[in-house]
């Protein structure tokens, strides 16, 4: 039954009580997180649209959904009859969000969202544009929180310590870091709500986002104090020794809002307005001088050490034996098991636990066949899910978290008969892929330089893959982190223009979507590294770190130069060297198979 | 005979005079144009170095000059002797310039320059820079003009019309366009110093600098009138009286800084800070508003009209002409007559001169034999010119002038045998400029997307051209032209990261630069169109519009890619099509030969 117009109407009449023209609900948490926990789905319980990217502005007779070019035709299904307008961003048509809550916003009335979920910078780019109008923003009230009878509770999860063993440098280590930095541009107080760096500088870890192994927590990083704010029945004995003796203070979850008012009102504050939320910023004491700019340990963090590089590598090696081991399973059961789309994820989710160290997906894994694969993150549910025929493409995109490292692989699978066209679009998929990864370029070089390289054989034919070609991925952390990345245009909901630097971790995932046909995604994950140095200055090139085979059963060798044959069938090698080992004969007979040289 | 010590010496003593501590004498004349006419050569008077680009610096006990890569290897050799230091601009150890000044600049004490040949935007950052040393800019003087005995006086060339079916669009028009522009930003006047803006919007050139055929002209452009400000003697006149009829004022040269002082002290003036020279500034009157932005010319004259597209392809035949004509002479030449680095570039500039509506070449003509070429932008001149041997490599890179047009096309010659090296480096050259000639992307891609496509070849072999991969062409104008080009990385000294707008020209020129062996340069020009629009957005390509053989002398085929031999072949096919009318029987077959498929 569609509840979404009756939850709607529940939601206006708590908007009209208050003056509230527009309420926004944006996805997000109390950190500015990307995916979610259950308890912050609001958007999706308001919306029915299940993708983990989009906004969600109800106004008193209309509302609509912002998302990006992943979601829109999951969107588009998922907001079918719930009167909610899609509104595709990045598409000359689509009204920008802020034109159309001032459209919606009468004179003197107000904008209202929870000042919790909505970062400090829009906020304050929505409160100037609504000036405009005498609008006022009421933003202290989660209004979907008082009708929302049924909500899951936040999580309790427990937290553990990542070994310096893993993570290769200890959180004193960090802190000093981060006090020096402070120190050099007289700054007096950092305020930090993103959930990755808290997590890396404290060297811990927890279950509270699926995929993501962090725990919600606050810090407040002083010259002579640390204070984490989280629940305090998460932290283990040895996790409140580790703290005691480093000097850090626990606070409960909800105590930042109390104490952030008492700050000194002389303080120099750094902290990130795009992550900070606005009901923190609101609560800051008047006369602080806020220092807005990105987190010194986003770069930081994404520019991973030589011992997180050396536990990445291992990391990967035990995920391209579950993908293999996958790929075996399904490529001999496809014409005689009944498979669906849910019961090949939980079968390639088996193979990875089977892994040491492994803790947890590192997101939801995708598998999705045939048409279900246009859309870029569909997610199979057990009821809908498709069910395999020996035909056509079946596209996986999964990672686990271990701790040895986060992963993230793409591998679309030829379960029987192709056409010629699926053939030259998988080839061309894999050019990509094969292209961007073995570029050598100089020091200085961004995303944007190199992202045509992978986006090339799809343009030459007129076909484009409606987002970013690749995205950092963290260690035991978000499979998606900045700086870096590939893209060819920055967009202003993604920080991956960073300059390329040694250590930093990439995906390279170029792909063909074609709504109600076919979705071939191929997707690497590679360490960034320093190549020749010479007269014209220091060459950066990338060692690719993800092993498992690219199906040979889609590719059309014809269409490959002698490079990127030389390529492929270098890595094959690579892939059957590294992976036989941790295989049986009978999987290994087979993975030389589809490993040998074409 | 080094006259340089005692033209630095006289200059120092006028600059001790007046407590200036540091003059600065840069590249330009009074208009921020890019390749000076002899007046104006004070900087090259002052230090011996001719590149077209350059700053020098003098301070009491020292000076120093600024260049970029292009003149690397020229400024080293021509500043020997001279006690100026040569700085390498983006090299990592070189000072800033503005550093450089402040350090030699004592306290209270002036810095000084002709305060009409440095543009605003510079001379305000060194305002603001010095001001941490209480330093005062002195800038009402020329003071090389006080030591420079017989300087060349400021050229006194007729100025002409550029009919109608050259230009596409009238002078009347454009301006109705400007003024049209302005009043949406309710902007009162437009003062325009560029010379190749001027001559765009009064559909006139000139012959006042080498190789860039305009006349030296200020415009003030307000609702209600428009003033040129010129040496009324280059009028002819129908200039006179078209200008008459369009409602063009026309007043003395030097009267602008006259009139300057006396425009309303309420008006907003739109001006590019970038361009417009301090002296004018420092005349502005107090209140006036300044709205500094690029001249909304930039923009619309880069993007050609259809009427200077069609006569651009015509330039561009008789220029390939003349360059195959040479081509044939050289090679059928070179083991029996004398030929040398300076008498081939004549030869050249004979083909060409041959043409109907030669106007001038449009820069001096780069002859550059052997190790000569691997000075990016060596000129021989007759004296040191080398002579050509039957062996290695001449790159002529040179252009014309045509009433339909302005060309810039660089072609190496192999003069007989080559080392398998130079023949891999010339191939991956020629790979460098088809890859980007084929491209295939999106609208709103720019230059820094696609730079990488003709540097992966070098890249991938650890070399570089430090310098960028193409420029954009103006029309019967400078023959460098901004917002468009090629370059991976933004400089500050060129406005080229625009997006490719359809009609856009812009030269793909990759090559390889090895000090004391050789150079290698291949450049075509392009026009940017429109390719097919569907769900995905608009696709872009370019269509080359330079035709001459590339000589297949210089390339190993077993490098080449299928796809990169096709466009070769096909490419070289055209070229023959294009030109074959206009050569005589003997050159026919010649030209067969040479763009035969491979």
């Amino acid at each position: 039954m569609n509840q979404i117009p009756q939850r709607l109407a529940a939601l206006r009449k708590e908007m009209s009580q208050r003056s509230i023209d527009v309420y926004m609900i944006p996805t997000s948490d109390f950190h500015e997180t990307e995916y979610v926990g259950k308890h912050f789905k609001a958007r999706e319980w308001m919306s029915n649209f299940s993708g983990s990217a989009g906004t969600l502005v109800v106004a008193k007779n209309e509302a609509a959904l912002w998302t990006d070019g992943r979601y829109f035709i999951q969107a588009e299904r998922e907001l079918k009859d719930t009167g909610i307008q899609l509104m595709k961003m990045g598409m000359e048509e689509t009204p920008l969000m802020a034109d159309y809550i001032l459209d919606h916003l009468e004179e003197g009335h107000a904008l209202g969202f929870d000042g919790r979920v909505v970062n400090t910078k829009l906020a304050e780019a929505l409160h100037a544009k609504i000036a405009a109008k005498q609008g006022v923003i009421h933003c202290d009230e989660d209004l979907v929180g008082l009708i929302w009878e049924d909500r899951p509770p936040l999580p309790k999860e427990q937290a553990f310590t990542l070994d310096i063993a893993y993570c290769g440098v200890s959180t004193g280590e960090k802190l000093g870091r981060l006090r020096e930095w402070m120190r050099e541009r007289t700054l007096d107080v950092h305020i930090l709500t993103s959930l990755d760096d808290i997590a890396w500088y404290l060297n811990m870890r927890g279950n509270d986002i699926a995929g993501f192994p962090v725990a919600l927590a606050y810090l407040i990083v002083e010259a002579d104090r640390v204070t984490c704010f989280m629940d305090q029945d998460k932290l283990n004995e040895e996790l409140r020794e580790r703290f005691a003796k480093e000097g850090i203070t626990v606070n409960d979850y909800e105590a930042i809002y109390d104490v952030i008012p008492q700050l000194d009102k002389h303080a120099h504050i750094l902290m990130d307005k795009g992550t900070v939320n606005y009901r923190i910023t609101q609560s800051l004491p008047c006369g602080v001088k806020i220092n807005d700019q990105r987190n010194p340990s986003q770069l930081w963090k994404a520019i991973k050490n030589d011992v997180e590089l050396q536990n990445n590598r291992i990391a990967h090696i035990k995920d391209g034996v579950a993908v293999t081991k996958f790929m075996y399973w399904l490529k001999q059961n496809i014409k005689t098991m009944t498979i669906t789309e849910a019961s090949a994820a939980q079968r390639l989710t088996e193979f990875r636990q089977e892994q040491e160290h492994w803790i947890d997906c590192s997101f939801g894994t995708i598998s999705a066949y045939n048409e279900n694969a246009a859309m870029m993150h569909y997610q199979a549910d057990e009821k809908t899910a498709a069910t395999l025929r020996p035909e056509g493409f079946l596209l996986v995109d999964s990672g686990g978290q271990y701790f040895e490292g986060t992963t993230d692989i793409t591998r679309t699978f030829v379960l029987g008969s192709i056409s010629e066209r699926q053939r030259r679009h998988f080839t061309n998929v894999l050019r990509g892929m094969m292209n961007l990864s073995r570029a050598k370029f100089l020091y200085g070089c961004r995303g944007m330089n190199l992202d045509i390289l992978a986006r090339q054989p799809m343009w030459s034919e007129g076909i484009d893959y409606q987002c970013g070609t690749g995205h950092g991925v963290g260690f035991v952390l978000n499979v998606h982190e900045g700086p870096n990345g590939f893209r060819w245009k920055q967009v202003p909901e993604r920080i991956d223009t960073a300059v390329l630097e040694a250590g930093m971790v990439t995906t390279i995932e170029p792909g063909i979507y074609l709504e109600g046909e076919y979705g071939i995604r191929t997707e690497n994950e590679l360490i960034c590294r320093k190549g020749v140095k010479n007269e014209y200055g220091q060459f950066m090139e990338f060692e690719t770190i993800t092993f498992a085979p690219i199906d040979l059963d889609g590719i059309d060798p014809t269409l490959l130069s002698n490079e990127e044959k030389a390529w492929l069938n270098a890595y094959h090698q690579e892939v059957y060297e590294k992976l036989s080992p941790y295989l049986n004969e009978e999987v290994c007979e087979w993975l030389k198979e589809y490993t040998r040289a074409i």
